[in-house]
């Protein structure tokens, strides 16, 4: 199964305005987390939905600005921003139209470059997950296009009380997929709602 | 109190594009809606939410737009678009550019129509309905106006699992609102989310 996790703004947003290397969220685009990695501890709900996040993906799939975007980001020395440990510890297929060799991380994550579209990347992180799911990790762009190709299963948003008035919409240029509403979860820090992505 | 329902599809659109006298909430508009009168008996949660919304509202306001735009709507012998007896039962404040006398339709509705923006039309609606609550009823620039004046309470929205991909957005241009998550109501055709708005 292919699914994709968001957490967006009451009005659409998946990010905030004025996304850089520095704050690759956006203005404001922290506060969209809060519920995931806030302060304090996870209520239940948000504990349940996080665990669902953190297992059973065999393989990622993210856009070039995700994997870390702004200049010189195809120098071979810039390893994106996600440390040195990147959170995936399972293989990452990083959509470009660059040609890079694979770049291991530590802690299980090698992040794999591919130059054939949504398609190969998807057939690419299939392969790589066997039994287990794939996970479109975004950015917005991408999960777009794997809707508008019918090629998502679920996607599960999570939908934070926050208005942020300007920044990277999610749900847009998605052709006309249907969406059946499989599950809503509430926590006091978001609503959790689960759908169906048909083609 | 001030509060607004209002219906929208999953990427935010609270009517369809192409709206028109004969189409007012656009095309696939009535599918973000199935929830509140779609076929068959309504699920208990819906019924639940459908109960709020027809309860203990004392006056509306609307725009001039949803009263019954489009050519002609300044004839006076133009009655808007909501038939003989429309479901409002109560005061309903039109805000507009142009005067007009009150308009007394059957069933309790008597249209006013108000020529001094929000804050005006609210002072009149807090008027008419006394202890009871006031509902801005639409359309979406109408939600936007109260919201970026800080004089609506509650927005409970409800989210219908479509994607509409085009039409009337209901939040943008809503200045720098605090939102609170107060309560989800998950039912088999929406997610209702009731939301807290702070200045």
């Amino acid at each position: 199964m292919v699914t994709c996790h968001c957490s967006v703004s009451v009005d659409g947003y998946s990010a905030g305005p004025n996304q850089s290397p520095d704050n690759p969220l956006g203005e404001r685009g922290e506060e969209l987390h809060t519920w995931f990695h806030g302060e304090g501890p996870p209520s239940e709900a948000d504990a349940k939905v996080a665990e669902r996040i953190l297992a059973g993906y065999g393989a990622y799939v993210m856009g070039r600005k995700m994997f870390g975007g702004g200049p010189g980001d195809w120098d071979l020395s810039w390893r994106g921003w996600w440390g040195d440990t990147p959170p995936y510890r399972n293989p990452v297929f990083v959509l470009t139209h660059n040609e890079r060799p694979p770049l291991e991380m530590a802690g299980g994550t090698t992040f794999h470059f591919v130059t054939g579209g949504v398609e190969d990347a998807l057939s690419q992180a299939r392969a790589a997950a066997g039994e287990k799911n794939v996970s479109v990790a975004g950015g917005a762009s991408t999960v777009q296009q794997f809707i508008a190709a019918g090629l998502l299963d679920e996607l599960h948003l999570h939908i934070a009380p926050v208005v942020l008035g300007s920044g990277e919409r999610l749900l847009e240029n998605l052709g006309n997929p249907a969406f059946e509403q499989i599950e809503v979860i509430e926590s006091p820090k978001a609503t959790h709602v689960f759908y169906r992505v048909g083609r």
